[in-house]
């Protein structure tokens, strides 16, 4: 269900402090797509209610299935439009009955005359829905679709070959990034069905940064294959070559393909390899707390239901048991979202990660400055 | 059980903040009556440990009944006197035993050479005992009986014709008054027993203010009549008059009239209606917790004490079900009790609230002027 | 297990604020001996995480039984190496396997090239191992074994002689060195079992300071004796004359020698007693946290071991139960560490207490200064 966005400025006044809704100072990357949900977490006439930088929004979906976002707050006193109910596709203010339709307008003021006041509007936000995925635009430029990267690999193949979770995450977003863009850790933190043996640790991975984008690529050789590939190689107990390639794409999302071969002559591509494309991509509530979402679309026994299932639960449970508490501990530990303040002694792994900082700052920082020139 | 008020003013330096005990900048008018509890939540020898106004008061009653308030804090080191034990009228210090009056005078220093250092004293603060409830006067000048409005129509009738509840909120106070001040949310908030089948909503009530009161009248008609009258009314699915009289008395009390009659020549009065003389106060604990209480006179089947009891469950589980969730789910998305720095979109029916909320800030700035300026 | 300190100073930047890692303002006097733990607390292979002084520590034990603490931040990552694993004497980090000696240094990075950056080291605190405690130095001098008082009594007997209790409290250390600095609450928060009958009450105890130490003593008589040493006496119904003398050593720690007798001709010292010598020794976890200990040596029935656990369960239990929820009562009431601000009306049992926290400002006071030239 691919939706066509909605791309024009809304009429409310963008607050240049940076971030959606104006609380100030809060440094987040705003112009640009950042997941919302899950598709299938917006279903039929539900409401749900979600900070998304630091802003409250309401996503449901209209009739005709297209999802919508409003800030979740009527304008009158404040009331979470969320805690209301649905007519049509318009909401209605839990507390003085104040509706709204799906561009934020209001249409109906019961009280009084039923005069709507001029500024009776909250401020809706594009969306796109692709790949499982609803994307929104919280900026105060119009929303650009182009501006969302193509990970139409994620449709290339049947529903039984693609996974989707969520784990929400008490802990900076950029925490999770650096997290994903060193896969170094892997060897240390997972257990079997994602070791490397080893292998990983020892090399620096070469880094490209272009088109706004960082990319970290790792081949090496393994014995026996990665646990996630053996039992689909022809020797599952011998060598294979395996190749992971991460790529961030600003604000927040790293799509990452990862594969092995036993066939000498193939090339250390998707296509050639036994192997998996995946989405991490995660989305701030808050400077604290974050939305974190992984899809998986694999290239073998992609008819398996049933092992499609235990694949998304094995990864959903490897980053929610081991990956997620120690970036928890991390956010503890360091009670700051300034990594760079607490003088942190980098190592060769740390490149891609520290080079994603670098240019998400500086592209943080152009946005501010444009907003601050006027626009 | 009415009792004098202490008039004097207290011999503690006042801290000019503008709040009872002088937590700096905390905006409560002060030089006025709060309700403290109701008189049925300090009973015996019990000691009822309570925040009012950011400060921690301490209310009891003397073997005469009569209740007595004091600043909730030990002098020698700050232990709540509440943890400690009484002596008669006296209360004393669960940690080294200094004995306190009810006056907050040190009447016994178990220590040394048994000296009463000049300085131990704690506040005490005057108190009134009026229809139910135990008034407190927490200002810098003498307390002035006459500032407490007469609710006298509460006393009027058996101990079965009136109820008592409290209900503590997660949320700044003047979003309870506003909440009160307009009764237009009734037909969307709350279910059948307060509805006026939509009859509120469309009018745009008279607002008066006069003395430092602000008051708003709805009268309408609507078939059947309310559901709290028309079990009482003649012809219980016919069309009945209605109306609701809701006047503020600064700081944060509320004296609500409302009736409904089938009898074409009736004047809308109490007494000419089947109604209910109610009263709403509350009490901030701070900016973001408030204690509110409510009671409800009827003028009918008054001698039904299990029709009482019926009423007020019933009238204390609508604030607390319906009014409840909207007013805490408003104070988290404000996150602050600044209203108006948030630009809400007014419409009619925000003429009452609106009014007292700028009267009560007049009061609050004159009250800080008068301070600044030596009192 | 007594063991030798680690004297020298640290390699790394100590942060001129006074504390022991940098957060700014914290007011602790740092160079010192603190306790860190219980000796039993760390045991085997285990790994203690524990916040001191505002900073994240990590406790453990070398192969040889010698413990070790270290800053808990891995200085890559930041995350607490408590996470980790041991390897021998060393601890791995859970994040990114790098590995830190029991100096601190790190010893291998298993990244890339297994470069360890010159950087990558963290702080070792010096601990001294004496009388089943850990006391650590947290300060930026060289650790002063001579700065740690002789608290040797406590190993004078048989295991079955002395007990050690761990007791963590929700309130500002000083506020516990308050409350062993004035014995005079004995007779208002405990029951029986050290009740002096009201005789420690009307005293005014001379007080000492000497050294950088403040004693206070009593000496009384009471009947029956107090309960603890009652069923030690000869004479259990009759009158017996006691002492006690606390002595407070900075920065957190109080001696404490309590006897009784009913020989006319007996000093009032701990030998011609019966009698015990306690230690209470604190340690701030923050400003509004508190770790609490406490150990007891008695000269009386010093094989029995059932009463040697129930004296020290006992004896947990009264600070546990008694003196602990008034203390954390007071904390919360203050809502800051900085009594004095408060204005206390102060009384005759106050005069160690108050010499102790003066005695404590000027000393932290002169280590600021010294910090701020140079040190």
């Amino acid at each position: 269900m691919t939706k066509n966005p909605t791309t024009g400025a809304q009429p409310i006044t963008f607050h240049p402090s940076g971030n959606a809704v104006g609380k100030p100072g809060t440094p987040y990357l705003t112009n640009c797509w950042y997941a919302a949900a899950l598709s299938r977490e917006v279903q039929g006439e539900d409401m749900l209610a979600r900070q998304l930088l630091d802003t409250s929004v309401l996503l449901y979906r209209k009739a005709d299935g297209e999802p919508v976002a409003l800030h979740d707050r009527c304008p009158h006193r404040f009331v979470p439009l969320s805690k209301g109910k649905r007519d049509g596709d318009d909401v209605v203010c839990a507390y003085h009955a104040l509706r709204f339709d799906c561009t934020g307008q209001c249409t109906h003021n019961p009280h009084g005359k039923q005069v709507i006041p001029a500024a009776a509007k909250v401020r809706s936000f594009p969306l796109l829905e692709k790949w499982g995925f609803i994307w929104i635009w919280m900026g105060n430029e119009p929303a650009d679709a182009s501006k969302l990267p193509d990970f139409g690999e994620l449709d290339n193949g049947p529903a039984s070959g693609i996974g989707h979770t969520y784990m929400p995450m008490k802990a900076n977003f950029e925490l999770i990034i650096d997290n994903v863009m060193d896969l170094s850790h892997v060897d240390h933190v997972h257990g079997e069905i994602i070791s490397t043996r080893g292998q990983l640790t020892p090399q620096i991975p070469p880094v490209k940064e272009e088109n706004k984008t960082v990319n970290v690529r790792w081949e090496w050789a393994q014995t026996p294959p990665m646990g996630i590939f053996a039992p689909f190689m022809q020797k599952p107990e011998e060598s294979a070559r395996h190749f992971v390639s991460v790529t961030w794409y600003a604000p927040a999302t790293i799509q990452l393909t990862i594969g092995a071969t036993q066939d000498d002559s193939a090339g250390l591509t998707l296509d050639q390899t036994v192997g998996q494309y995946d989405l991490h991509t995660c989305t701030p509530a808050n400077a604290n707390e974050t939305h974190y979402w992984f899809a998986t679309r694999r290239n073998h026994n992609v008819d398996d239901e049933g092992f499609n299932q235990f694949k998304i639960d094995a990864m959903h449970n490897a980053f929610v048991d081991e990956d997620g508490p120690i970036i928890e501990a991390v956010q503890r530990e360091m009670n700051t979202s300034d990594f760079f303040s607490l003088n942190p002694v980098l190592i060769t792994s740390d490149a891609a990660p520290v080079r994603v900082r670098r240019l998400l700052k500086q592209m943080i920082e152009k946005e501010a400055e444009k907003l601050a020139s006027g626009g």
